[in-house]
C-alpha cells in the first residue's frame, strides 16, 4: 500500500466553557477512523483519512465545562487550511453570539472548507455566522427554542428540526446535543469514505450508531 | 435547598497516549450529573454530586491519542483525596504495565477510594496493580486475549468476560472499549444516586444508555 493518502484536515474550534464531549466525541471519531480495518492500523496514521487538530482564538489554555484544561494546537492566525470545520457547543457559545472575531473566523474558514459541522449549541454560532440561512438544522433539545428565536430575530429562514440526531443539509451538517456529535461524525465518515469504514470505526470505539 | 452537598471527588488518571474518549466520556458524565434535573441546574455546581479532576505523574501537558493536548489538574504528589478513581485505556497503557510508580499510585489511591473503575485497556493496569485478583472483569474487545495472558502469567485468577458493556465487581468496575466508559459512568451514577439521576444525566447529554 502506498503512503500517498492526502489526509483531510479537521479543525475543531475550542473556546472557554466548551462542552467536553461536544469536541471530544468528533475528535475521537475523526482521529481514530482508518481505511484499513482492525487494531493494528490504529497504531499509525498510514490509513488515517483525517488529520485532526484544535483551534482557538489564541493558543492559551482553554478551560472546558467541568474544568477540563485543553491546550489548542493552533490560534485563529496560524492554523493550517481546514477542510472540515467542527463547531462544538456548550454554555460558552452564549458569549460568542456577539463575538464578531469568532463569527467572522467561522464564516471565513467555512467558505474555504468542504464541510462545516456543528454539535449541540454550536448551531447557534453557525446561525449567527449566517451559515444556516435557508437550511434545515438542529441543536440540543434544550436550545431548540433559543435557536428558533435567534432564527426569527435575524430572519435566517432556518427550518429548525427537533428530534433529529443530526441534520445533513449538504455543505453544513448540524447535530443534536453532546453525544449526538459522535453519530454526526460517523455520518460524515460514511459520506466521505463509505459505510464499511464508518461502521468499522464505530466498532473500534465500541459505539452503537444512532441515525435518528 | 441548602448548599451542603458533600461532593464525591472523581480523579481521572491521564498519561501519554491515553485514548481521548476513554477519559472524556466519564469526565462528561460525572461532571454534568446533577441531582436537580434540567438545563438550569447545569449552570452551577449546586446540585453536582461529583467534583471531577484529572491527575497525572506530573502536571506537564499530556498528549493523548490523536494529538489532543490536555493539562492535568494535579500530579501524583499534590492531588486531593480521591473517592472514585477512573483509569482510562489506550495504547499508552502498554508502557505503564511495568511502570512501578504508576502501578503503586493506582494501588495506593484505590485502597483509600470508595470505588475504582477502568475503561477499555485501563483494566490491564488494574490487573498489574493487583486490583482485579479473583474478580470478574472486561476490557476492549481487541485486548481480551492480552488481558487473559497477563492474567494467567501473573496468576491473578481473574474471570475475563467478553461481550459485556461493563462488569460490576463491587469495589471495582471495568468496562469494555472507549465509548463503553460512558455506560459504565452512568451505571456508577445510578448505583450511587439512583436510576432517575442517571437517566436524566443521559438525557441531558442525549446519550442512549446500553447495559450490555
Amino acid at each position: 500500500m502506498t503512503n500517498i493518502l492526502q489526509r483531510l484536515t479537521v479543525g475543531i474550534l475550542l473556546f472557554p466553557d466548551v462542552e467536553v464531549l461536544d469536541f471530544a466525541g468528533p475528535f475521537e471519531v475523526f482521529s481514530r477512523a482508518r481505511l484499513t480495518p482492525g487494531i493494528e492500523s490504529r497504531r499509525s496514521n498510514e490509513s488515517a483519512p483525517f488529520q485532526v487538530f484544535t483551534v482557538s482564538k489564541s493558543t492559551a489554555k482553554i478551560i472546558a465545562t467541568g474544568g477540563l484544561m485543553v491546550l489548542p494546537d493552533y490560534s485563529f492566525s496560524n492554523h493550517p487550511k481546514i477542510d472540515l470545520l467542527v463547531v462544538p457547543g456548550g454554555f460558552g457559545t452564549r458569549s460568542l453570539l456577539t463575538d464578531q472575531e469568532t463569527l467572522e473566523w467561522i464564516r471565513n474558514v467555512s467558505s474555504g472548507a468542504r464541510l462545516t459541522v456543528s454539535v449541540c449549541t454550536g448551531a447557534l454560532l453557525l446561525t449567527k455566522a449566517e451559515l444556516l440561512n435557508g437550511l434545515e438544522a438542529t441543536t440540543h433539545w434544550g436550545a431548540i427554542e433559543l435557536l428558533e428565536s435567534i432564527n426569527q430575530a435575524g430572519q435566517h429562514n432556518i427550518k429548525v428540526l427537533s428530534d433529529k440526531r443530526f441534520v445533513d443539509s449538504g455543505n453544513v451538517v448540524t447535530s443534536a446535543g453532546v453525544s449526538a456529535g459522535i453519530d454526526m461524525a460517523l455520518h460524515i465518515v460514511e459520506r466521505m469514505f463509505g459505510k464499511a469504514v464508518a461502521d468499522e470505526t464505530a466498532t473500534y470505539i465500541e459505539y452503537r450508531r444512532l441515525h435518528q
